[in-house]
């Protein structure tokens, strides 16, 4: 963090991503503006990016002009903007060509849907109730519903649940629903678990207990239960991570129960499962520890641009119907009640999440859910034959590697980065041939940077497990 | 509220929204559960549906079915979708036609966007930061930003917004940005305030005080300062509805700001302003009070589905770039920070709006205003003299009348009720025709409900004022 940034003027610790070369910057883009001198870092030197608070820079921006006139005589208005979404669309196709870092299925068709993009569909809160609001899709969103009440083996009747806009509102959600249950409950989650559960401990005025975490990036028992034993007179609220969003790794859901029965908490606490990414691969994984509703558990969430993917992120949340109640309350305006974090909710996300349910089925995902593990398989091994210490969780299709040392190659590769290292997430989108193709560029580029006795890469055991590092003192 | 139902059985206080006749319910919709025998009320009876809480109804659900292992090569699966998606399609044809009780434009053509519906567009964290995923659409969203922040007159360089989910998101960002700004402080905000207001004060653990209203549906600052003097050892937080949901009534930015200061408030307090609606009409209409960061106000939000027209909900949220750190924190997993309440974002939204401003610009919706608000004048003087009693505030376009008796009537027209009284919402969809078509209806259908001696229309005079009811007491 550099500083307090209050006047808003631009603060330059950060190098700015240049633009796709489709575009023409004088045209459509707006200049940096000129207290932005010095912009710190080469092109491709491996300067890492600092994030800056309170900021509002312009780097990238089409400037909504005033229509002339006559611009519908002319059509000029017309054609300078089909021009835009025209590079636009080229640099899309780019960038999605170049993505490897976020767990984001980019392989989906819903041409057969275009024909609804015509309308507002908005699905105001609740699913099972009707609102007065008639052009809705609660009929697809319900039926979504229902196949992961399924998948997650609770009853038809039992559970309640909606279609979210992100695993954020799903983890915001099922924690709210937690401190509704246990108004004075503690909220625990490790601390590779996701930003948006602190986020809602902060929100929601919780106080929250950080658990550590092994290795793996799973939450560690032990810790967990010292922090129990710690404060037994409050109910514990748990977030557990269905796959973690750095490495993948899976809390062990059976522990963390056994834990807390273990600490003497018996019916004082809720569990939410963040499952963002894995919630819908973990049923198909043989082996894997299931998460299901004959558990203790009270929510579940998952997203839906992940591995099913979809245009626009979206999520499904699905809880207990009985637990629904702590948060709800009657709103007459909608003709419907609000148990809900936003009210209005994409209507149009149910059905392409429909669609590809219905297209797919359980054994269609099951198969894609083989392909990614193997797939990532075969990073992690390619990746330790070429001498880069790579880490695979066993029920994972994230592989964690040595931090590229140029940042403009992570840009291209869009790799999530933390600290020394970054990782791939294997998804269905992702193919051995676009596996191979960004080896091949990795291993090349890391003999620029590391060739000629120009430095070493950096250990990082402490990250990912001395077995897995392949640092010179590691490798051995 | 119809007691508590927590083991998920239905209780059937509720009649059920008749599916349009186009579909086919034995092929498609799952049947009604046993249990659900004996629905109360009659097809087209007066009685209203009740709302009751931990309820899962599953009257109309598309059911996911698992393939057929040879569905591939039949093509049985295809044909099935294709049916389900066509008359769907139709429904919303129909049921977009009969729209008139909610703020949507429904009039957008965003055909030469469909092109970008292939490409998985998610705008992560922070707008004016980077990420590392590169098939977002900031380029567009920051022009759209730029655009409001112009509108309501903060500089470039000192505002900070993001393209929301919906108005709801808005007002649960602006508050908490109130609440970190002012931890202790007390939210105020009017009776008739979006219920998201009050859902935002239970969510983040505030004091909430609600102040009382005029006929009109505006703030009565009498009551609001009143209240500021018994708690004048807390900063405020305040609410102001630049059009209420139900009546479309605007609150005296001016006179609350007065009111403060007067209480002795000085600088201890932070103005959300709930702009939903008419956030984008105000300041085109002549004589309205401006919305206006020159005032000292800290964030506005609107919604972009409303005004403006979208596929889906959305809004745009503007605030002080100052207050925004109060809220901000790193996340290096983003290579962004978050100070947004959900995260992961829709990156189509933005092109719908910035496609829909750079198209119509200032003048044009300043046009599509002056339209809107002539056409509620016709329709307010219309059902006046028809005898019905109405209501029209001066700088909205909600017409706010008698309730419809039929509840068929009222969700064929899909208008939102509140107690005796609903409202139409007369948006740039909303022409003279329909208009024509609702009333002759409504003039028809009401002689069968109150001809012949049958009762009369109820009083409305506190809801909408003596001099606007026309009840068999106040016509005369």
């Amino acid at each position: 963090m550099v500083g307090s940034v209050g006047n808003g003027l631009m603060d330059l610790g950060e190098k700015v991503e240049p633009l796709p070369e489709e575009f023409d910057p004088k045209e459509i883009v707006e200049p940096l503006p000129t207290e932005s001198n010095g912009v710190g870092g080469e092109e491709g030197s491996g300067k890492r990016r600092e994030i800056v608070l309170g900021r509002n820079v312009h780097t990238m921006c089409f400037t909504i002009k005033e229509p002339d006139a006559d611009d519908e005589e002319t059509g000029e208005r017309e054609a300078y903007m089909a021009s835009v979404l025209a590079r636009y669309r080229k640099s899309l196709i780019e960038r999605t060509k170049h993505h490897l870092g976020y767990p984001y299925n980019l392989d989906f068709d819903y041409g057969a849907l275009a024909q609804l993009q015509h309308f507002s569909i908005n699905n105001l809160g609740d699913p099972f109730i009707e609102s007065n609001y008639g052009v809705h899709s609660r009929q697809f969103e319900v039926g979504v519903l229902d196949w992961f009440a399924r998948l997650w083996e609770l009853e038809k009747n039992e559970y309640w649940g909606y279609i979210t806009n992100c695993g954020t509102e799903g983890n915001l959600h099922g924690i709210l629903v937690g401190r509704e249950v246990f108004p004075d409950g503690i909220l625990y989650a490790s601390r590779e678990s996701h930003y948006s559960v602190f986020k809602a401990a902060r929100m929601y005025r919780m106080e929250c207990i950080k658990v550590g975490t092994l290795v793996s990036g799973e939450i560690d028992c032990a810790d967990f239960g010292a922090k129990l034993l710690q404060n037994k007179d409050k109910p514990a609220i748990i977030n557990v991570n269905i796959g973690t969003t750095v490495k993948g790794a899976v809390d062990d859901l059976d522990l963390v129960i056994k834990t807390l029965e273990d600490s003497g908490f018996r019916d004082r606490f809720y569990i939410h499962c963040d499952g963002a990414l894995f919630g819908l691969m973990m049923p198909f994984v043989k082996r894997a520890p299931k998460v299901t509703f004959k558990k203790p558990i009270g929510s579940v969430s998952v997203s839906g641009h992940k591995f099913v993917g979809c245009p626009m992120p979206c999520g499904v949340q699905i809880l207990r119907l009985n637990h629904v109640n702590a948060l709800s309350r009657n709103v007459e305006y909608l003709a419907s009640r609000d148990a809900t974090i936003m009210g209005s909710r994409n209507g149009h996300a149910p059905i392409f999440l429909w669609y590809t349910l219905n297209r797919k089925g359980y054994r269609g995902f099951q198969k894609e859910v083989q392909k990614c593990l193997r797939n990532a398989h075969y990073l992690k091994d390619r990746l330790k034959e070429a001498g880069i210490g790579a880490m695979l969780n066993e029920l994972s299709s994230t592989v964690v590697f040595e931090r590229p040392r140029d940042e403009e190659f992570v840009r291209r590769w869009q790799l999530a980065c933390q600290g020394s290292i970054a990782h791939v997430v294997v998804m269905p989108s992702v193919s051995i041939e676009k596996l191979d193709s960004f080896l091949n560029e990795l291993v090349e580029k890391r003999a620029t940077w590391y060739g000629d006795g120009k430095g070493r890469p950096q250990c990082i055991a402490s990250d990912i497990g001395d077995e897995n590092c392949l640092c010179g003192f590691h490798k051995n």
